[in-house]
């Protein structure tokens, strides 16, 4: 295998805290509980998500579905709790959603928090606790996807300017996880990974800036291919792969939304492919899975559209939490080839 | 994705201290320094790899190359030492190679611990600490792989008879393995799966038989193909790849060679295959890579062959430390499928 030393991989920086890069990063008195509670909590409970998996060596069935059908497992439904306990705590935060519950709720906070009224930061968090349930048997890595929304609700919301911040997290033999915030110039917005520490419970920025390749700096491509099964129906998806193949593209594709989204973008090329034809209705969750993504591959300087139509996923409305989507996302130059060959005519 | 709940995945069984599985499972008196040290001391080393990489927040190169002419991380250069010295308390294994190393070498054991000569177990072992370096900077699963030999010496010797047994290690959210002990009646043989934990050093069996599925209770069919990009080239690979898809199987491929034979293992279906093309030339270390996999698939119930002949790895002897193979291995029927793709004629 190509060893990483060789390859255009984003460059680490000198560790930094995450309170003090933020400082410098963003415009003073700029939401100040988003910065100081609401992503330093939620960090932090990836943390004991990780910890909860390490501890867990018994992954079982818990005997309950979740909304959409799919069996939960102990860990699911532990590693909910875990999000929960941390939004608990966070005034701000007033209400929240999650791939294991129903709906969107409001939050109750925990004894001696007081929640923000109307015309304090107020925010709405949408979450996949653990993304990737059919891989955790097989001990690969698996994450945590969630979206901080401006405002009580993330419903009905412009994703655009609404959803101000994202969150994967990456549950493997390290704990790690990229952050986006939206910014009002898209220009300044922030796209960074941070290193979790059980050890610690520190939060460290250990890249500064996440972001795709240049063209001209690419050595290797890469794809991932989603529900490749679809391909045996589609002759456009099939002729995609073909594509991918003949045009020498390097596969990575594990089946977690979570790293495989995140091996593009440290490895700063890559496409993710998540199609829908008439035999395969979308999967991905807008709300838990496909909104946060396109966030982060949006503040990483990518694009991420609907399979089907082209059209920016952030330009859509979440109007229900079981909204679904197809998803394809990742470099440009990339994501523009494959609307060529999904749709024809490059139409947006 | 599907459930885990809803696969003919391999159940937990009740966990067990791997002495008490071993005392049952082993004939009396049995290899007792194999049980009693060789393995557990290896196993926890693998504990020990586990928490070098979750504190390694900064992954990078160490400026020096192995062997094989591959950029070494820091990281392989903290895991390789760390098996070493585990090595060092062991006192029947006698040598030892390593794919970040010069060669198989005579052990110099820690001060006080006496060497076995002749006459008592002795042991060679051969392993790569850490496989998958192309993808820890994403963060996803990598593996420890160990191959452990009857007698002084790894090489020029029949592996099918002097590889007693093997460890796949996968590092990952949580730190587990899979263990296959070959013994005299091949029927008898062991596979099975250990969680590592750091808390409490301890190595519990959570799956006592890990095996294949017959053919009639698998459901979901999956395949991992390595160096997809030589099917640009090999129309026999490319003419594999479109009956995978064809045949509705489900992609997993990790890019890990550990996780993608593991995760066969744990779904109890699967092939990998790691062809050898004109252009393409067989990159897998027969020594740390492909014997000790071959070991494991078999105890499990599968095949493992040479892609470019139909032979069974095992039916092989490694000449040189650097001996690389091509690998195709899993599920039988599937591997037979394989070798009349890419082979033509089912030859073995």
């Amino acid at each position: 295998m190509p060893s990483p030393a060789h390859s255009p991989m984003l460059k680490m920086t000198s560790p930094q805290s995450l309170t003090d890069f933020l400082s410098q990063k963003l415009p003073q008195n700029y939401r100040t509980h988003l910065r100081t509670s609401v992503l330093p909590t939620l960090l932090t409970s990836i943390t004991r998500i990780a910890e909860c998996l390490r501890s867990s060596l018994d992954i079982q069935a818990a005997g309950s579905q979740n909304t959409s059908g799919d069996a939960q497992l102990n860990v699911d439904l532990a590693t909910n709790e875990i999000i929960h306990a941390a939004i608990r705590t966070c005034p701000s935060i007033i209400s929240a959603s999650s791939e294991e519950d129903e709906g969107e709720n409001a939050v109750q906070h925990d004894a001696g928090i007081k929640a923000h009224q109307h015309g304090k930061e107020q925010y709405a968090v949408a979450f996949d606790p653990l993304d990737g349930s059919s891989i955790i048997p097989a001990n690969w890595s698996v994450g945590t996807i969630i979206g901080i929304w401006d405002g009580k609700s993330a419903l009905d919301q412009p994703a655009e300017t609404h959803q101000v911040a994202a969150i994967l997290g990456v549950l493997g033999p390290r704990t790690t996880a990229i952050v986006a915030i939206r910014l009002p110039k898209s220009a300044a917005s922030l796209c960074f990974e941070v290193g979790l520490s059980s050890a610690t419970a520190d939060v460290v920025v250990v890249r500064d800036r996440v972001c795709f390749a240049a063209p001209e700096a690419v050595r290797t491509r890469y794809f991932a291919a989603a529900n490749l099964r679809a391909a045996a129906q589609e002759p456009r998806y099939k002729a995609l792969i073909d594509r991918f193949i003949e045009d020498e593209y390097t596969l990575r594709y594990s089946g977690g939304l979570v790293p495989d989204i995140y091996h593009s973008l440290v490895k700063r090329h890559g496409v993710y492919v998540s199609p829908v034809t008439a035999k395969s209705h979308a999967k991905l969750r807008l709300l838990y899975e496909v909104a946060p993504v396109a966030l982060i591959v949006e503040c990483a300087g990518g694009r991420a559209v609907d399979p089907t139509s082209g059209e920016r996923i952030l330009g859509k409305r979440v109007l229900d939490v079981d909204d679904r989507s197809g998803l394809l996302c990742g470099t440009g130059d990339e994501v523009e080839m494959c609307i060529g060959m999904l749709i024809g005519g490059g139409k947006r």
